[in-house]
């Protein structure tokens, strides 16, 4: 099957079997089944499988899946075989947060410029990131040929944020603004939204009378 | 079909269809098809029908979906037709963040309650909630009868107070922690972990020379 055929949403499983994978090599495992990642995941075994074999064949019947293999194979997948750089705009709370993050290292993304248009922020250092300013942002960003950026600036301002993004050639933007973004075709973008995440879960809470 | 047999990756579609309807609604339409709806998430038309399928009859066939009455139906199916009071635990920058964030409104959340184990920190109000102390959070989440948490602590901490959160009688858990917790199976967590997100979107990256 050509890659372009993959559904996304197979495509949206991947990183979580990688960072599955991740634990049970931290945790001294070297090799692991679709069952057990299944189990794990609560994803079907079957699932598992059939994702994977869009990308050929990776585990041998009865043997299960080298996880150090499979692990490399992912990232090769991913294009996380290597060390994106990303620049955040909107160094409030969040935008600190994501500058000490502990989450990206190995994982394919360093975080290394940071923007904002508040002249008392700007030159100010976070991690040994300096804030740079945001009417400098397309140039830069087109300069150091960047293609991923996160927004954690205010929801009236992530629009124009993102139309600039775009005009500085990020290809890829994480947004944090709790608003719908409109960007090209050609540029993907996805959304942290916790409330997708409690929703899931009140679902299976009953209805207690505590609120 | 019993509620307890509708898979758990279809449930989590559900909150993504409310907030694709909300959007909608929004910009001002009353109703909607499947089709419609597929095409803004990029899941086929088909999927979406046959999620909806779990719950009951909501469209009939040629006019579509009244979003008003799916969007309350999917409400109660959440059971986020009320509000949901949240603790928050390790007010830093996130936890900051997270106090001041506009997306939790008319979603069915409301956060109530903020825990550091910071002495300097405690007794400080942040968007107009006092920071309460660490060693009485067990006792003031079950006298509150909370049922749902967030974990913004470093990634050392999180098992203890997810350990901690499970005897106050905590039921549901987003922890933005980057490691995986440990919690009975009667309660839910999930994760929110920026670094899904990216790899999601940089399969679709060229392997640009510029990085």
């Amino acid at each position: 099957m050509a890659r372009s055929d993959i559904p996304d949403i197979v495509i949206g499983r991947l990183p979580i079997y990688l960072r599955a994978l991740t634990r049970l090599q931290q945790e001294g495992h070297e090799i692991t089944s679709s069952q057990e990642l299944g189990k794990r995941l609560g994803i079907s075994s079957a699932q598992i499988r059939k994702d994977l074999s869009h990308f050929g064949e990776f585990g041998k019947q009865g043997t299960g899946y080298n996880i150090s293999t499979l692990s490399n194979e992912l990232r090769r997948i991913l294009h996380v075989d290597r060390e994106w750089r990303v620049a955040v705009i909107g160094i409030g709370d969040l935008g600190h947060a994501l500058a000490h993050y502990a989450g990206f290292a190995h994982r394919g993304f360093r975080i290394t410029h940071l923007f904002d248009n508040d002249p008392a922020k700007i030159g100010q250092r976070v991690n040994e990131l300096e804030i740079l300013p945001y009417d400098r942002m397309v140039e830069i960003i087109r300069q150091e040929g960047l293609k991923i950026a996160m927004i954690t600036t205010p929801a009236d301002a992530a629009q124009e944020v993102a139309d600039l993004l775009v005009e500085a050639g990020i290809r890829a933007i994480l947004s944090y603004a709790p608003i719908v973004l409109n960007v090209p075709e050609n540029v993907r973008i996805q959304y942290i939204d916790p409330v997708i995440h409690l929703q899931h879960m009140t679902y299976y809470l009953s209805n207690s009378r505590n609120r």
